[in-house]
């Protein structure tokens, strides 16, 4: 389905993308999910979509060619709202034209995009727009926005962005989370679009096309993994039959009454030697259960 | 929504299930979706839950009760592959009884399973059970099951789990599995009830519900945190303007050709002083961008 993420730090945006597009599992393909409208001084704008891929290569067609009813367009819209009013818009007209259609074939009209950017006179921004042609802008409070297949790679950037977080070190978060999400859905896949703006600059200030073949990301992937692998190992072990709850690593303790919620065999099926299931206390590691 | 996991490793199976409960942001409420069957010596079965509450509930009281035409049930199941087969049919009872009324709602019969544990005479053996009432079972190459919001938690049991893990070992999976999930999505809450089975028991090995106050998973969830952010700072910086490929740590070379996706601005909104967009290499550091 693709994964998209962008993030807003203090110095600036991250955009990455992947690039693969299925239409089942015989039917899978390469497609850039990354557009870039730079006037090089005026403004430099990223669009990344995810979802229904005609849909997108429609609003993306629009975009490019259309001047609206008020001749607003990408490249003359005086603010970064004005420029997703304009994207809004374009899927709008998008869905005019063929919502109905694919509702026929029972198909949603599912497309979302994430745009951002900054044009000349304000700050720098960054929106989620939605298949209803609304959006939400991002703020100090959320700092990133994701598409597509997004919960794998949700929890490290959960964990590790914050407003001060460097370019550089956003560009390696993003990295990993879109590492988790290559790993656990296959749905997504290489090459990647990545994408670093440095405010005010209003022009791409850094961008790489990763492949297979990049050493940067083979790193991340292989050395992430060997890290984890090794934390984890050293998170010590549950202590089972802890003397007290407030013991170090105590996970339970003896005599603790924790009981799972049980359904309780009916009498006839009991073995002669077995005693009936009364409360117990299971969280101690001899085989002898005490008995009730 | 809950988050479920269950795992089967060389030594025993562990289980792991939250257990909040929701009909939407306004009606929030806790149930334990985790059920013991045991007939201590016989068979050490556990049924975790996860989608519609009801059906679930209901699901769990035809097991407990219901003796089906042949006269099997979750207590005189011969082997797990049965016992299995007895879950599937309480599942398509509760179907023939509520899907229609549900459906009047525009609710859908939304239900998974997991079910695992041992009966005496064979193996212990991990199922997962559909909606439909049919299911499929863990083998060696696929060591879990998930169900609920599966996905937050998937990568770390990917990057760590395998056959030789130890039941400790499967268990702190599962809780920095859980803790993931529990961080990203509040439709998956405290306390939760973990279960560890030691193959040929025919008995609960260990069990403990975790609420707020417990201490090992409060030191899983802040120890995980630091240290992820530990070796997360701890990757090198991307190179952006290597010399070459092979450069350490080469994200992308000076004088590399990876260009995004453009659109180019129409002549007209130039600026006088701005050149157009020609062919350019952005993988740079320096502020001057490369003419063309």
């Amino acid at each position: 389905m693709t994964y998209c993420v962008a993030m807003r730090v203090e110095s600036g945006l991250v955009f990455l993308s992947d690039s693969r597009t299925n239409a089942g599992v015989d039917q899978v393909s390469t497609f850039r999910k990354m557009t870039v409208y730079e006037n090089p001084g005026d403004r430099m704008l990223v669009l990344m979509t995810a979802g229904n891929l005609s849909i997108s290569q429609s609003v993306r067609q629009l975009i490019a060619e259309r001047i609206n009813d008020s001749g607003r367009n990408i490249w003359n819209a005086a603010t970064m709202h004005e420029a997703a009013q304009v994207v809004g818009d374009a899927v709008r007209a998008v869905y005019e034209r063929d919502a109905r259609a694919l509702r026929e074939f029972g198909i949603d009209f599912n497309i979302s995009i994430i745009f951002g950017g900054q044009i000349r006179g304000e700050r720098s921004r960054l929106f989620q727009v939605y298949a209803a042609g609304n959006f939400i802008e991002s703020h100090d409070e959320a700092l990133y926005f994701q598409i597509g297949e997004a919960k794998y790679g949700k929890p490290i950037i959960d964990r590790v962005l914050t407003r001060a977080t460097s370019l550089d070190e956003a560009a390696k978060c993003a990295l990993v989370s879109m590492d988790s999400t290559l790993r656990s859905n296959i749905s997504c896949g290489l090459p990647l679009d990545l994408l670093i703006y440095e405010n005010d600059k209003l022009a791409v200030s850094r961008f790489v096309n990763i492949d297979e073949k990049n050493q940067y990301f083979q790193m991340i992937r292989s050395s992430w993994g060997q890290q984890l692998k090794r934390i984890f190992e050293g998170i010590a072990d549950p202590v089972w039959n802890a003397t007290s709850e407030s013991e170090a690593n105590a996970l339970a303790t003896a005599g603790g009454r924790a009981e799972p919620l049980r359904v309780a065999p009916p009498q006839s099926m009991l073995r002669p030697d077995a005693h009936p299931a009364p409360p117990q206390t299971l969280a101690q590691q001899t085989p002898d259960r005490q008995q009730g």
